[in-house]
């Protein structure tokens, strides 16, 4: 039987959008099952006490050049947002939904590149709405989406649901119960989802 | 002419433990020269602000997992120290001195062994003088080196200068200005010196 690899992310996470950059391969690799785990990460660093590493300026200063160096490594498409961090409760709570539809990959695609390669703000719903008009999705529904109060409990769950199992960070990667955090942890996600 | 790696490290942190293991390899692979710089963590980690990661719970939790599948991979033995965080001034103020004697390397090993292999207190002066002792080392001599108010002013002196070129934790690397924090790293590290 097929492994399950569930992927708990947020957008405004640069090290999530490496990792989602390397998971088809993996999961070719592997035969694994991809299961998306959209969750707001303000809220679960905000649960767990967690703070992001640029408050200490140093390790920002860095996590910069490391993200740079990894991006290299993997020949990804990087660039730094210069409207980090992104407010994401819209983005993530359309996906609540979303993510129930065929061409969730391709949302996906559109706002990871949106964040990570081109620059974009996310959380500015006029930019927002280009990004999903130039990748074939109506942005009306998309917003209607985002604004369902059903959809804002769905991504309160999910949250609860990942710092109930021990989630602090993103990305973070379940193997059944074995977590790894951080795109420099795929290695071990793999032989995991080999073993 | 040979390449100089410099290792910033505290017996206190395991990850600088699970690098130092890994060294004598990467020494051997690129023929750099090592130059080992021992700091005070715990001044570094005030100045700059950082925490250490076992503040958060869920951290520490999955910190702990990380380090045996890290040490498992390495074929490095390591067990999870009760007594930390140890206090490592006087390991380190004695360090400053010693680390010019021939047999640093011996030293460096017998502490390194104790606090992450053997579970052993290297904060107590009793257990020290034991280990000491045990790796041919005059625990008197060693107990003057780390009274003497030169080396304190010169275990400052290198706390004081990796936080000026931007530490923040341990184990970080140089090799010239390019840094590198974590013995996940590695590579970078070597990539770095092969270049």
């Amino acid at each position: 039987m097929s492994k399950r690899l569930e992927f708990f992310y947020d957008f405004t996470s640069p090290t999530a959008y490496l990792a989602w950059a390397r998971l088809p391969a993996i999961i070719e690799r592997t035969g694994a099952t991809l299961v998306y785990r959209p969750m707001f990460l303000g809220g679960v660093m905000q649960t767990t006490g967690n703070r992001p590493p640029g408050m200490v300026a140093a390790k920002g200063a860095w996590m910069a050049a490391d993200l740079q160096r990894w991006a290299k490594r993997y020949g990804t498409p990087y660039a730094p947002n210069p409207h980090f961090p992104m407010m994401t409760l819209m983005v993530q709570r359309a996906a609540q939904e979303w993510i129930d539809r065929p061409d969730f990959d391709i949302y996906l695609a559109a706002i990871f590149n949106a964040a990570w390669r081109d620059q974009k703000n996310i959380a500015d719903k006029g930019v927002l709405a280009e990004i999903l008009e130039g990748a074939g999705f109506s942005p009306e529904e998309f917003f209607a989406a985002a604004e369902n109060p059903a959809n804002k409990e769905k991504l309160k769950a999910t949250t609860d649901e990942a710092v109930a199992r021990g989630v602090f960070g993103a990305p973070t990667f379940f193997v059944g119960d074995e977590m790894h955090f951080g795109q420099d942890r795929l290695d071990f996600v793999e032989e995991a989802l080999s073993r």
